[in-house]
């Protein structure tokens, strides 16, 4: 059997998104170029760890990275990625609400999951076989993760920029370990490029 | 002349001290052990970044790294560090009271420094000739030199622990990067040991 993953970019104050997510702004008010750029504009220089993301068996999701700001109740919404996400594996998308899976081409099946972060996993890890299951964002489902002790690794890519929404405690962003209870995690690897820290940790 | 450098260790969610700081507890609630380990029980492990710490030709200090809980008027208080504290050069500590200078043993006199940060620095680096100024922490006095662009080179050394303070937005703890406005910065460099995962960053 595989293992729990998560992937998450974030600024280096830890914000994954900022305040005022929609569909047309996933990231919010959060810059999406500085936070992403490393696997979407530099994806050659950190090869290793887009591989490392995609070579997952399944992948959970939550509601924001498929849909921020609409429902998945709106049918006409098939996800950001065209019809031929990079997935190829199922997606488990958490959810409020119902909705049929949504086959893509390539391989990628979007499931709608309404029954919460740890049956979406188990789903997960049922159809990834003895692969990996990895939590593909955002900070918040990776934050619940880390809560109920269901992760055994995480990835975080920390691009070289402070966000700014810190200056504001009522902020309304997504912030990587807001709500984490006290507890410590291994240090595995680090390994920068000029666009994002990649900083590797295993359960503690 | 030399750069202005900063040191700050800190957890994987940013916190360089917790609430209810004081004198006998200066990183308040926040455990110091997971924080600070990595320099005062795995020195050797961490040589080049503990020399890096003290190769400063003057240091500046915020008063809580000084005299948490308790004013530097208290004369009969002469920092944590003993009679021959680490520095072995002039550290300039920030604070609103005045106070003769204190000369220690071994080159190191505290110096107290009531008219603000810039000033402080500016005394430091007459003080340090051709060396660098150090910025010795706390998070709150690194955040001040971020936002006023008065630092060259911020070495974040981050514990694998997660604090858990930032499951209360009002914690009270000092945080890196609280505050600062959005700015980029360029990554140097990156080591990890069990311990800790050295992070090097210019001003960008």
């Amino acid at each position: 059997m595989g293992i729990v993953t998560a992937d998450i970019s974030t600024t280096l104050d830890g914000f994954g998104s900022g305040p005022n997510q929609r569909l047309e702004r996933p990231f919010g008010d959060l810059d999406n170029a500085p936070l992403h750029a490393w696997m979407f504009e530099h994806g050659e220089e950190n090869a290793p760890e887009v591989a490392g993301i995609l070579g997952a068996g399944a992948f959970v999701m939550g509601r924001n990275m498929f849909s921020a700001g609409r429902g998945p109740w709106d049918l006409e919404w098939r996800g950001w990625w065209g019809e031929e996400p990079p997935y190829h594996a199922p997606v488990f998308v958490l959810t409020h609400h119902e909705r049929a899976p949504l086959e893509m081409s390539g391989g990628t099946t979007f499931h709608f999951v309404t029954d919460g972060l740890e049956a979406a996993l188990e789903r997960a890890s049922a159809a990834a076989g003895e692969r990996n299951v990895a939590i593909a964002g955002g900070a918040s489902t990776v934050n619940a993760a880390l809560r109920a002790g269901l992760l055994d690794e995480l990835r975080w890519h920390v691009a070289p920029v402070v966000s700014g929404l810190a200056a504001d405690r009522a902020h309304g962003g997504s912030r990587l370990f807001d709500g984490v209870p006290a507890h410590g995690l291994e240090p595995v690897s680090v390994r920068h490029t000029p666009h994002v820290t990649h900083l590797t940790y295993r359960r503690g």
